[in-house]
């Protein structure tokens, strides 16, 4: 697969898959907290789970022996997978809520003000939208017939 | 649904439906065109354009009427999904790359630097990172047992 989209959407491209990696955000790491909290399969769960460990974007990591019990950790990729998934929600917030207000909002630990996620420039710091945005070949791209962004 | 992640996922949580929307973001506009560019049954593609459409993520307008023929745009709606476009192919340039370096780079119209889309906080303009973000309840929030990010 030439293209870097259809390679991330191999591993996250999946509605359990992306809600399983926002609990583990929230810090959920044990497969029955997954299971109870978001309510699907036991079987759909254990699939996606593997899928993320084989993906290296989450760990497996044994925290008790007797019985034997693990618990599933963002690695650091998973970690990077962070702006995605504030993306995700700060989409929904504006376009599918029901007019309630957003039921989560986002405080700065650093700054410590209520904050709004925003893309900008890594150059001049202006807030980016697509219009000002102009895709153009890298050292990676192929001449092949791949769709680019 | 009350969680505004779910309600997203549930209009764009699926490979396909990403794909199609990135090659929407690149002016693709036609059935055939994205039918040829990505390479997947005429079925999935009009199911999930269907789908698009019904979300008012993509409107379907008549550009020739003999025969007719249709084009699907972006709405504004559509086009807030950049962020989350651009998030995707970002991680996936720094994590799915087999080395050759990102296929696409991004120029910012504005400042016309090559540009690192950075998310950062809204309030202090500094980079956001997982750790420094802290999720509160907002006015939205409703007292059920739901996962939060």
């Amino acid at each position: 697969m030439p293209c870097s989209l259809a390679r991330t959407l191999s591993v996250i491209g999946d509605r359990w898959t992306l809600l399983i990696l926002r609990n583990a955000f929230m810090r959920t790491r044990r497969f029955d907290d997954f299971h109870q909290q978001l309510g699907i399969t036991k079987h759909v769960l254990s699939d996606r789970l593997k899928k993320l460990v084989e993906a290296e974007v989450l760990e497996k990591r044994a925290y008790q022996e007797k019985p034997l019990r693990y618990e599933y950790r963002l690695t650091e990729k998973g970690l990077d997978l962070y702006p995605i998934l504030l993306a995700l929600v700060n989409w929904g917030d504006k376009w599918m809520d029901d007019g309630k207000g957003p039921p989560i909002e986002y405080q700065h630990r650093n700054c410590g003000r209520k904050t709004r996620p925003t893309l900008v420039c890594s150059e001049c710091n202006e807030p980016l939208s697509v219009r000002e945005v102009i895709p153009m070949l890298g050292e990676g791209y192929k001449t092949k017939k791949t769709s680019i962004l």
